[in-house]
């Protein structure tokens, strides 16, 4: 089968030809219908060589969709044929995160050699990938899995950083999003369906800003050196009650800061190839401001997260690509000319 | 001043004259702009005397809106002229609920004589109207008062329902809303504005669940004898996990415990005119379905609904009196011909 | 090898030689170590046959611990030889609940055909038992299996019931336990170790109080016709915060709901031969009093609930029986002449 | 009468002869019974003019016990004769913070130019004093009032940022207290009281290591360059579930940053001489470990700290001063050879 691999440490991802898997006990094998890629493969494909710690040749690919084709003995409670999407950050399944959904949090993965798809496990940039258990699979149902796979990473990462502000998001609240990409657009949606706060969304030009109102934003703020300022401006002088930073570049962080409120949260969802990070201290930010650096989200969150897109309140911004087209996918995402996610569509 | 009191057992209430009150250290006093008037008023009405606590004349009113008309000595916190709502469950202001605000639960009213205004202390329906602290008051800035003033009660009673049952409605959720009256079509509203939840509404008429349809119920059901059977079926064989009852009544009460779901919370908040009761045991209802009869609001909450009320979700359906025509109100209530909560408007 | 099994509809339990299983895929196979007898049992056993769902022949024991004798196909995550207890209320290990791990609730439990060992599966009173995933099992390190293995049920389902109610137990809030056998003497220590609360405890002879007061209970009261008045006055007329019926019956129902204060919780657990409910409406019970029927715990609770074993907060009071003495030990069960939780210890 | 002021910038505190004052409308006088010295006391005395915002003369004292000996005109909800003590961050009491109680975070204090005592308002380093309102008092019974009054900022701080995290604190969890003076050796006795986390405690003498495990620490470890690696060490690896620094320099921040677990909390409740603060960005602490800095406490919850010093939990080390001696206890605060909190009792 096709699949688009990272072969070489330096070099672009390449399509090849490589054996279709066999799924082994429990274990489930999708036919793919949809690949989502992300800035985080960029990330890992830039890493020095003795940084690099996923395994060489790694099937990319850790948003993945598809249809389940096969069954491992002994692998029950998911039929044939089932659409799903794929939770993607593997856990050992015993462990206290475990036993709550929280994979993402797993305190034995690492002992145990456990990895996401794509991140170190054979990934969804393949005609078929092998999902090590249904616990990792949600139905989708009659949902589009290229509108849909996205939500497994770029839409899971926010709700989880939203879901776990919720109570401090009471009717009255303002919710300050910085960046308006791939994950901030989603955050934006999120919000409004899960909270009454007011949505004030940062971004570097009037074309995303545009694109913030349309998915929802209150209010936008360009995000230059006066950013803080104009927020706490547009919100009356008061604090924000939740900042979400998609972005994490040093001058985003310090306007996240700036503007949070008192017994607010502050998120850093955003990694910057910089260093970057909050100074949190006395006199430095608002009373009780809580800052953070959450990963990914949990099983749970993303059942969730599925029911939320069958209520249609989601717009997903996509541009897909052939298997063929996936480097290019890349080097456009690389280049950050990609209108939406990317999205590899194996059938294409 | 012209006020309307309950002065007889038995009888109608009365448009009399009475002496302006003056407001004592830490007191203030306020024009009267709007006054609801509520069931509950019913209710006391038409104790036995060997029931009635609240003493005669009664001025009636408790929900009440108005203007700062003067301060008493020492009171501080509020100016004059500024246009307010009233908090009514007034408590003692410092055991260990006042002290969260939630005066509505004070452990020392009872001991230390403190009534709500229009319960014991004298009402809002009066041109000038007593209140014993500013911090039972919420500034409303321009907001109608007679749009608002069912905030304080018929809004906030339900407000406090479901915020306290907010964790439970998740994306993916279901609330169910029966009786869509006052206090039910509101909750409606809330609902919507605060979860991402399915709200179903139940009613006794098509007319009732067109006006749940348009203040934003995704599905409406007749509230009959196969309610329960419908109710379930419109949510797939899933229970619900919140049922919100405005009715009380046996039947309304037996529909909620039959659609409640695992873990959910069952919420009764109307009052029958004949006792009416859950029976809650083993093998009776899902497992952790939580049954309870919560009162009022607390001072936050009515803060927060406010401040959701200014950002223009409400649509509330009011009908008003001038203060001659209260009597008329309180049968059109008894009659059940009000077409929305009924407001009296003391300039009128 | 031997097993207890309920053959004969209405006979008493018997021990038989049966097969050894064989673990099939990701399943494990264990070597029982203590299995625990319980009320829940003894309810099945007295159902009629057209009430009784589990299947005969039904090996009992659905509180079981063991020591990893063989894996299935595939099987990883725990290792041979591991000492651990079993959790109990198995569910899909996919839908919402199984998700969070509250496979207690698991919502396809039944379309799947999926039973708790004991109660469906095969159970614990045998040499050996199938647990159908690793995620069933909690490592229990060097504890005694008999002290250890009443904490699955006996322990998990208190301490569900008291974890969820942990808010509403601050500090100067008190809880009363109803029934101080093998859960209540449990629920006891764990609200002791977890919370700050004064714990007043309930049962109808002097030698059953003197037992929670010596596992830490700080009051005790007569469970009998005055216990609502006698503890209202122990708690200087306040209500409790949290109350905990182990028994079930309706005088201990009724008592719960007298002493149950403003925003508490009446959590019923114990299981009445007859029919019984508590009342939930307006005038009955102390406001916002929430009252619900929970069902075991979660798997991330079974976690917790070792973790504190490991701490040596638990005084288990346990009488063991060999294999051969199982029918006797259920006997005395329902005789009531038992002194602590019966354990039937295979190798014995 | 007499009292202890600040009077000249830089200068010394000095012992003064000033006129007993009057409660206005809705105030309460205390004869105060105790009054504890604070190091934000010294922090405010060595501020250079330009930064000095409290006013002069300033009467000392945030921290107050007394006896209700007067109430001015229309107070009312407490009696004469009544032992309390004063809860010492005022606030507004109408916004939205206060009326949760939390005036610690009133949003119009600094408008509305409202002081604590001994902050701006006349303290409690006094014969008597001004308490602007019942609602800051709570009464003490026939507790100690030197025991009890450090509780009111020495308590309440960190009761506050402990029960905040309160849901991380789960049977197997760890809490870790950085610092064991005056709100260290408090924070000790607040977590064995309310939770089931192990708690271990650092300071940099062998000395203040005894004390810690006196008051009830599980674990110590030396606060020096290897003290991160040795707690560690003692968590078997784990990272710490709630990390409460009450020093607050640069080496215990980042001693605090270091043994943070995945989800954890790490409050910062000390402030150091010099400028500190943690560094929160992607890499450099576990994931989700949140990072805040909160001030005080709020009502709600110096009531339950009062009722947990009922139930007999506190050993509070003080050590006591007569009026005359208070410049005396400045200096040997400042000079660090106070043993335990220095308290000020005016009859002695």
């Amino acid at each position: 089968m096709r699949a688009v691999q990272y072969r070489t440490i330096g070099a672009a991802p390449e399509v090849v030809d490589i054996d279709k898997p066999t799924p082994g006990p429990g274990q489930v094998l999708l036919e793919v219908t949809a690949a989502g890629i992300c800035h985080s493969d960029d990330f890992v494909m830039n890493l020095p060589a003795d940084q690099y710690t996923y395994g060489l040749p790694l099937t990319l690919g850790h948003e993945g969709a598809g249809r389940v084709a096969e069954l491992g003995p002994g692998t029950t409670g998911i039929d044939i044929c089932t659409d799903v999407v794929v939770y993607g950050p593997w856990g050992c399944g015993t462990c206290h995160a475990c036993a709550q959904g929280k994979e993402n949090y797993c305190s034995r993965a690492a002992e145990l050699g456990i990895n996401p798809p794509g991140l170190g496990a054979p990934g969804a940039l393949a005609e078929f990938m092998i999902v090590d258990s249904p616990r990792h699979l949600v139905p989708i149902g009659d949902l589009d899995p290229v509108a849909t796979v996205p939500l497994t990473d770029a839409g899971l990462t926010p709700y989880h950083a939203i879901k776990r502000s919720l109570p401090k998001l009471r009717a009255g609240s303002t919710a300050v999003v910085i960046g308006t990409g791939g994950l901030g657009h989603l955050a934006i949606q999120i919000l409004r369906a899960l909270s009454p706060a007011r949505v004030l969304a940062l971004d570097v030009t009037e074309e995303k800003l545009a694109l913030a109102t349309a998915v929802g934003a209150h209010d936008v703020v360009l995000s230059d050196a006066d950013a803080a300022a104009n927020v706490r401006k547009a919100l009356g002088g008061r604090g924000a009650d939740l900042v979400l930073d998609f972005v994490g570049a040093q001058p985003t962080i310090d306007t996240a800061m700036a503007v949070a409120g008192v017994e607010s949260d502050v998120t850093i969802v955003g990694i910057s190839s910089k260093p970057a990070a909050a100074q949190v201290g006395f006199f430095r930010q608002a009373y009780e401001a809580s800052v953070t650096v959450p990963y990914w989200g949990s099983r749970g969150e993303l059942i969730e997260l599925i029911d939320l897109a069958h209520q249609g309140v989601f717009d997903v911004h996509t541009e897909t690509f052939a298997m063929a087209e996936a480097p290019t996918a890349y080097e456009r995402l690389a280049a950050g000319t990609l209108a939406g996610r990317a999205v590899v569509v194996p059938s294409l």
